[in-house]
């Protein structure tokens, strides 16, 4: 397990809610010489602490309507194809835009987050492009209505 | 709704994937002069299109044992009260630390994402703190085994 200290967590998470900031401003706010700042964040990159730096996209380029998925995959007459079942529906769903996450759950499951300008759209990439998929047994919808905390990975997710 | 042409398309890619770039290289890669760029993307954050730039923190510090829940609530005899059970558990579950996400879907119903270090201390935490809360009815919970999609939203939760 990595070791982190208070300076290092400090910095995280002045990171985290703002990446454009320069070593002399961290260094002003968390009262500590620049040079220790920026040796701090040279070895938190280098340690894979923080993996990359990126942005995240203002709300009038995010989907409107999102939606949680639960899907089951039918059971296969030969059991030992289910995985390969599993592997086809999840990469088909991924090449897919409006898919923004994908994931195998246990057994015969898949969740997916799913999002479109308008509902009527989302409804309709659901019946499309999800429903359809053969060898899938059932589709569970579950929208969101709103968010209570983590509403940013939409805009981290959305495509562009 | 909001105008980008493909120029504005292409910056933001690049600073989605790697938003240290500074504005010499993007304006390399992109074969376009640096102050047509720098142009660009005043304008994309002034708009809001870039709302702001963030980390995505490593492997190391992200929960290793994620899963998505669906919570349904009692009905209160009191059909009004849906609305205040349904607020005071996502405001309850969006406090704590291992619940990543939390999100009202429709009706009844409630979405969280709980991430852990091991498999037997997201169990305890969804046993102790989720299953025990009053006037939960129903805990369904999805673990996630491999993602395919979206993955890196663990990273952009995860707590420091």
């Amino acid at each position: 397990m990595l070791q982190l200290d208070d300076l290092d967590r400090a910095i995280l998470k002045l990171l985290k809610e703002d990446a454009r900031l320069t070593i002399s401003e961290i260094s002003e706010k968390l009262n500590k010489p620049e040079s220790t700042i920026h040796f701090r964040i040279r070895k938190l990159q280098e340690r894979g602490v923080i993996e990359r730096y990126t942005i995240i996209i203002g709300e009038d380029l995010r989907p409107k309507h999102v939606a949680f998925l639960i899907l089951r995959v039918e059971k296969p007459i030969i059991e030992d194809f289910l995985e390969r079942y599993l592997e086809y529906i999840t990469k088909t769903l991924s090449m897919l835009p409006n898919v923004l996450m994908v994931a195998k759950s246990e057994e015969d499951k898949i969740i997916a987050l799913v999002g479109e300008e308008t509902q009527e759209k989302l409804d309709k990439f659901i019946e499309d492009n999800i429903r359809s998929i053969p060898t899938l047994k059932e589709v569970l919808v579950f929208p969101i209505i709103t968010f209570k905390k983590g509403e940013e990975i939409i805009g981290f997710l959305a495509g562009i």
